[in-house]
């Protein structure tokens, strides 16, 4: 750009021609999406946006990754700290598939159980856990029973 | 975004009315940049990108951050981590001021001294370190003249 420029010519970076977009991510939520993704590392275009305006949330996050589908364990991690996410799929410039994210009913090895005498957290047995709701999200410890929700809840 | 959509329709994600545009910044070096200037606690729109073709560094990193102005310590440690970084004084889309970042002479209090045997390491002394070039950043301690290039920098 240069001064006197208007600053909306330089829009083009806000495309993807392939990739994902993640969209409705409640906006405090959103670096912490960027982490969970390591999109530090990517090598293709990454755009994130936070305090965007959204009439569903009122304000809201969005990520934009070129080249990359997200894996099953990405897209659980993103619904149990951003339940209103959605995941849009595009294709030459063209949303391909659209959906909310969505917790499956059981919950393995992505989260870490926060009994600290749960036998996951004393031996090298994998956490798992039953979803009891989404938003916000809670969790029940299949081994100990703990309950965690919102913020308790913590990613390995 | 609706299936089938244009995704391009989504651009004016990308533009802020006022505030500060940080351009040309190391693509490796932007979400370091992001994490200096505490984006995720930002109230107003942030937009980060990554990536993105540049005529001059080939890929390159921006942010732009609504009604926000830097602070000299902030332009400072931009300048330490991506030296060809410029900032963009954005005042009703448009681009009311343009400079490169630039480093001073002198930097005082944002940089560690590496040398733990530095007085600054060992009594309540601000570091200071002399400028001996800026990129890649080479800083020489006042103190104890120990000399840090690039990577070997560590910010506050």
């Amino acid at each position: 750009m240069a001064p006197g420029e208007d600053a909306r010519l330089e829009m083009n970076v806000s495309a993807i021609r392939n990739g994902t977009v993640i969209d409705h991510i409640d906006s405090a939520a959103t670096f912490k999406v960027a982490d969970i993704l390591q999109v530090q590392d990517e090598r293709h275009m990454v755009l994130v946006g936070v305090n965007l305006a959204s009439s569903r949330l009122g304000k809201k996050g969005i990520i934009k990754i070129e080249n990359r589908n997200l894996t099953p364990d990405e897209v659980n991690k993103i619904a149990l700290i951003a339940p209103d996410a959605t995941l849009n799929i595009i294709s030459d410039f063209k949303v391909l598939e659209k959906a909310r994210v969505k917790l499956p009913e059981r919950i393995e090895r992505i989260v870490k159980c926060i009994n600290p005498r749960c036998i996951t957290n004393q031996q090298s047995v994998e956490t798992r856990f039953e979803v009891l709701q989404s938003s916000p999200c809670a969790l029940r410890c299949h081994y100990c029973e703990r309950v965690m929700i919102g913020d308790e809840i913590i990613l390995k």
